[in-house]
């Protein structure tokens, strides 16, 4: 009997599915909660997917009732309904799934000062009169300068076309709000001012709605970036843009729709409307960075993998086509190259590290990994090709950090412990416990310093031409397939930590550093905040210093993103640390390929001795 | 039998039409040339007319042949093919027309040095290597700074994404248009430097096409505003805006829409392309600078007539909707007052008469007049509603400056001699005509000071209620009926004079000053260029100086329209008359109602003893 294979995205998890059961089955085995209010009877319409890629069954008569034939057409189908007839890639909006994913919103916290970029000012105007025939533009700006000693001269083209409307009703009373010398927004007075920060991350997106006046937060959410669609990690959506012209569009709109819906999503919770927006700051690696801002990425597909810009931006909302205050900006952080991204700078920038003194690394770990070395007020970063695999891709049963991911995992004796997101029955792997097994195999003897798996435990067991360590047995799943960890996801993640280890030895390398003098090493990002630092250590990918010198830090991208919203001086200290940094190109740097191979052995880094 | 009334525009144009003679009979009739290829057969299609208001008949077969539904829907027909069924308004475009309409794009000639606001550099970078891994922005704007010494730090966003995609094809070498610290455009090297400065009139358009390295003018063009159809003067026109929503859009669009194919037209004549403007001056009264920069108009319609915005602007041409170089700016030269707009101060500019020494008068005459009285650097300026009959409206035979208007009169005794535009057989009489008319008629007598038309001259008649003196008879149009001034059109031309002498004299009380001080008296406009200056002091509608103190300057604003496109210097300069003018209200002024009377009378204003 044939199976497909499977692809369930946002979430990332990839299974096996015979011919003759429903995806919505499928997608039950695999643990993935897709909603079944009818219990799969095609009446609730619930359980909507949208088949991406591959071959399914004709829509059935109840699906042809609830869906246009236009939504057919774009793949639209009830996952009860509908039989696979090969392998297919499935997306499932977050309304079909029964429990949201596990998205990080949460970074470290600091105190400062606000002072914002956009400030609001309380204007009460003469009336007009005729002694007193200025016209709006006049009487708003003049009465602004006089009042609080502004050199304010100039209105906002889409604010002017409201002006006149708006202030007779206000009788002559508003709220302006003014960025440098333009006034960007009025309201009545009195109004909130809101700021809004985005984390544009590959896989999620971090926003934040914050109160510019106190710097509160206000709504912190987070949500799957919709692009996930056309291509999982940035590569393949780069590919995917320079080979589609006409999915380009789409796929840089699908962000700004996105992160659209996600403002006014924040907005309503706080009763409040995007058009009450008057900041937006937003950060991204510079691959995302480009898309949202509708650059062409083509220049980052090739060697020397230029960006088309690194300095910040400051770009009019409506030119971007996201809607917030009419003449509102959004602030985009400055890049530092190809694949070290605003993120990157707004991670120094929120932990301080960037002006810290000593020796001191900051990582952020994804599909790609970017590092810097702080050797006294010196930066110098490096992007390392880390891949899917912490993210639970080209693992067989790996899967994103979502509930029924086993996160944690331990070997004893011949006991094999677990724990799991939410705690519900294990699915599949996330990056943490991928790389707990990683370590807890290593020590425990069952793979050897090469990555093989050995023969004698009697978990490890071949199946096809690999061997593979059973996690989670077919039994323990009652009947269903079992979980394990094959050589090839061992090799998987070797290349993974070596990528990341040879990142950080070429910059201990060019700054003529040693391992032991390294005084804190900083993890940032989602992942990171949830890996054992002992079973990175163990494995080789991070150095062996004192577990006490790490700090894991979450999503410190979206705090700097946060700060640089709140504060014109965090606003230049970016630039700063973005003009700073000395970028190293892994490839080009002397000896590369001899680190590489060294980092790949699992266990404690060794320099190989040059004859 | 029954006539219907055709008014056709935008040659302004109106006349009677018998049932059962074709709307193309009719033009012919009235001297009106509309194409007629075929001989009014329907098959050459050049006699394309657009039915704005009125009855006519159902469209033939050949109109069905060549019109979509969508165009008859909108009125199009062919004039021969087409008969009224009631009083008629239609648009004739330009395209119909065998000759074209008389547009004023000339004015004063002045030498500058061009210093415009959009500079050209020629900037050839080093190609990216991995010793240089600059971004692209980064590469274009340190190498162009340290070229030119400047402090050049955005590329607007348009520009931006073009950019990559850009330098590689043109092997890292191109010209950058500067603004400010902004680049605007790149283009391959070497590249032209266009501006487009445009005097934005209500009833005509003049675009200028300027060479900004050398501030040539390439292309003068004019062109008809095409929002005559929605009303021929700013009141009906703002009216119709406010009270339609829906046409308000469309109105607001044409005007955009007609500049951009002037745009191109101009360009295309010097083989360049739109986007090599980078840099666009806008100067027309406020209400037509209200229109096309969609600012709402209803505050312009009702006391005290504040404008949304007097100060100048600076608009990104794509937040207007105007394609041009994508970055570039449109420059929207200030306002003065509701009634003042910048039109009037391109003039005052153009002229240099603001800042000469002694007592000076600056006249823009139109539906709107407007007047300055320059006090030794003092401005004062008023808004005179002197109506559309120096533009041929309400007047029995008026017309638009065109193709067979009658342009001098003058009466020697008996006889009535005559000067048409073009030479051809005279059609209607157009302002310069109904001004040397009146003023050869109160001359000879055959009106009085109260401008009644008095008996006993032979070519005095009366047509139906009123009297009316007879220009051109029947006899000498074969048999078409005869063009004459009647009684009322006496009375409109009388309370077109009122309204201008009364702005002069205000001014002059508001100053302190005697007519006989006035030493320059500046004539500005289409039509004030093409006035007899001694009828006009004859009426008593202008000042009894010596004519030695006149002169008559053709279009200033558009003049002062191109130095502001051309000169930085200029546009300050346009910003400082503004701000400077003290602007009086015509009705609220002390006797105003006693002086209007007063200059209602024809011959030498005397300002009535008061008791």
């Amino acid at each position: 009997m044939s199976f497909y294979t499977i692809d369930f995205e946002p979430v990332g998890r990839r299974g096996q599915c015979p011919p003759g059961k429903s995806l919505l089955d499928c997608a039950g085995e695999l643990g993935i909660g897709i909603l079944r209010t009818c219990g799969g009877k095609g009446t609730c319409h619930s359980c909507k997917v949208q088949v991406l890629k591959g071959g399914v069954s004709e829509p059935s008569a109840s699906e042809r009732a609830f869906f246009s034939q236009a939504e057919i057409n774009e793949g639209w189908r009830l996952a009860c309904q509908t039989y696979p007839t090969s392998d297919c890639k499935l997306s499932i909006p977050p309304l079909s799934m029964n429990v949201p994913q596990r998205t990080q919103v949460e970074g470290l916290e600091m105190t400062f000062l606000p002072e914002p970029a956009v400030r609001s000012y309380h204007v009460e105007m003469p009336p007009p009169s005729l002694s007193d025939m200025r016209a709006d533009t006049e009487r708003l700006l003049q009465t602004l300068n006089e009042r609080y000693q502004l050199y304010c001269h100039t209105i906002d083209i889409d604010v002017l076309r409201q002006l006149s409307p708006q202030l007779r009703p206000w009788n002559w009373q508003c709220q302006a709000s003014v960025r440098d010398s333009e006034v960007i927004a009025i309201y009545p007075w009195p109004a909130r001012q809101l700021g809004l920060a985005v984390d544009l991350g590959t896989t999620k997106i971090a926003g934040y709605l914050v109160d510019l006046s106190n710097g509160q937060t206000l709504v912190a959410k987070g949500i799957m970036n919709p692009q996930i669609g056309y291509g999982e990690d940035i590569i393949s959506r780069i590919t995917r843009v320079i080979e589609s012209p006409a999915e380009s569009g789409r796929l840089k709109d699908l962000v700004i729709e996105a992160i659209g819906q996600l403002a006014a999503d924040m907005c309503s919770e706080v009763k409040a409307g995007v058009a009450e927006i008057v900041d937006v700051a937003v950060a991204g690696n510079t691959a995302m960075h480009h898309l949202f801002c509708k650059l062409p990425v083509k220049s980052l597909a090739s060697a020397p993998f230029l960006p088309v810009v690194c300095q910040a931006l400051d770009i009019k909302a409506r030119d971007l086509g996201l809607c917030v205050a009419p003449g509102a900006y959004v602030h985009m952080l400055p890049n530092i190259a190809g694949f070290v991204g605003a993120d990157h700078v707004a991670m120094l920038l929120a932990t301080g590290v960037w002006q810290a003194e000593g020796v001191r690394l900051a990582i952020d770990i994804g599909t790609n990994t970017e590092v810097s070395l702080i050797d006294n007020g010196n930066i110098t970063s490096v992007s390392c090709a880390s891949g899917p695999a912490f993210e639970g891709g080209h693992i067989k049963d790996g899967m994103r950090a979502a509930s029924g991911a086993i996160e944690r995992l331990r070997i004893e004796g011949g006991r094999t412990e677990y724990q799991t997101i939410e705690g519900t029955p294990p699915t599949g792997i996330c990056g943490s416990g991928i790389l707990d097994a990683l370590a807890q195999l290593y020590r425990t003897g069952i793979i050897n310093r090469r990555g093989m798996i050995t023969d004698g435990d009697p978990r490890v067991r071949t199946s096809g031409k690999q061997r593979e360590f059973t996690v989670v047995s077919e039994q323990e799943r009652n009947g269903q397939p079992a979980i394990t960890v094959t050589q090839h996801d061992v090799r998987e993640l070797q290349l993974a930590k070596a990528a990341i280890r040879t990142g950080i030895q070429v910059l201990l390398e060019a700054n003529s550093r040693a391992e032991s003098e390294i005084e804190q090493i900083i993890i940032a990002g989602a992942f990171g905040s949830y890996i054992d630092v002992v079973s990175a250590i163990t494995i080789g990918m991070l150095p062996a210093v004192s577990t006490d010198r790490f700090q894991q830090v979450g999503n410190a991208a979206g705090m700097g993103t946060k700060l640089v919203l709140l504060s014109r001086k965090k606003r230049a200290e970016a630039e700063t640390i973005a003009s700073r940094v000395r970028y190293i190109e892994l490839a080009s740097f002397p000896g590369f390929m001899q680190t590489f191979v060294q980092a790949s052995y699992i266990g404690p880094y060794t320099r190989k001795k040059s004859r």
